[in-house]
């Protein structure tokens, strides 16, 4: 079996936000699902490693932010791509903190849930957070983002810590491949060569400059 | 909150192969996830009272084959609204048994895993099952169907045992439309009226004649 074969399965792009004392703070994921209507309870899949899931450890509660097709490839990058552990991640992007401290996203969201977390059940290095649905948005709006249209319409990746995450696959054209160190974005427009591009140039993902991008 | 909104969330189409015994079976969820990549590790949703979900908790053994876009509703019908204890469901559909005894969709299918289970979570209604891939398809072919392309293109339904089902909203032009009474495909077609449709018509959906149709 080639790993290639699970980019078949769909999801969309859900920023999971959290709390930690009286700090808030958000990752990006794509491994969101319903598991029952009765009642209406969501399951997520987060690495061991992440902040995001420290914090649902401790306080039993997460957010799921539904972002939509407009959401710019920024904010995920500086959701996706650092950790909330050393930075304030949300410190650029609109959001609401909820009454129980939790932020959800206001801009570029179709809607939001807050979920308290009634099971999870382990592997080696992620946990399966399920959540029932305690409260959420009233109304819904936008087209939500699909992980394929991240991917093809965006040109975004996953960070090492995505359950789909896989090593890029290498580029023929090497030569004119240039790869971001921080989010893995990768720069290959035939039309204007990386050295070209002007020196406030930042990486359409993670919003690192240039000088975060080496030669592949 | 309105339950429309769970509508957000993004899935894909995919039929979960089993076993019991040497008799196999099969049906149709749109909530599977990648947990982790180390191992590569599957999860599904699944309603207790599913045949399926009596067959996985007895062998710890589940297929995923990804459906592709060009799935007819007839083969998601006769899947994913009716029971394989009553019926064999892949009497007409192509598939081909694995050595371990279970089936995989062989047309309109993009690849398959087999998955052996490593852990659950449970809620009132439906198992979450953890499932390791153990095996895979070599190759990946054609679009994946989404679950919004399900509804929006092919005019599905999710059947009551579903995690994302939620009563059908009322038509507007009730005198027109025709209820499934087996899988709630709502015909309303201002073109043609049910009634003049051909005697030897059936539900696109499940494959029911015209018999079972209720007027709204």
């Amino acid at each position: 079996m080639k790993n290639e074969t699970l980019f078949k399965l769909s999801y969309g792009m859900y920023a999971i936000g959290v709390r930690n004392e009286e700090k808030v703070s958000a990752c990006i994921v794509n491994t969101v699902f319903q598991v029952t209507n009765t009642p209406n309870t969501l399951a997520v899949s987060m690495n061991h490693d992440n902040y995001s899931h420290e914090c649902i450890k401790k306080t039993g509660l997460f957010t799921v932010s539904v972002l939509s097709e407009d959401t710019p490839g920024t904010v995920i990058g500086a959701l996706g791509f650092t950790s909330g552990r050393d930075t304030d991640k949300l410190v650029n992007i609109r959001h609401r903190v909820l009454e129980e401290g939790l932020p959800v996203i206001k801009e570029n969201c179709c809607c939001w849930f807050l979920c308290r977390v009634i099971n999870c059940a382990e592997t080696p290095t992620h946990t399966v957070f399920i959540g029932e649905v305690i409260a959420g948005s009233d109304v819904a709006k936008g087209e939500p983002m699909t992980y394929d249209y991240y991917h093809k319409v965006i040109k975004g990746s996953a960070p090492k810590n995505a359950p789909t995450y896989q090593e890029p696959p290498r580029q023929s054209n090497e030569a004119e491949s240039w790869v971001c160190t921080v989010c893995g974005y990768v720069y290959n427009d035939p039309d204007v060569p990386f050295e070209e591009l002007p020196d406030d140039w930042v990486c359409p993902i993670c919003g690192m400059s240039k000088s975060a991008f080496k030669r592949k």
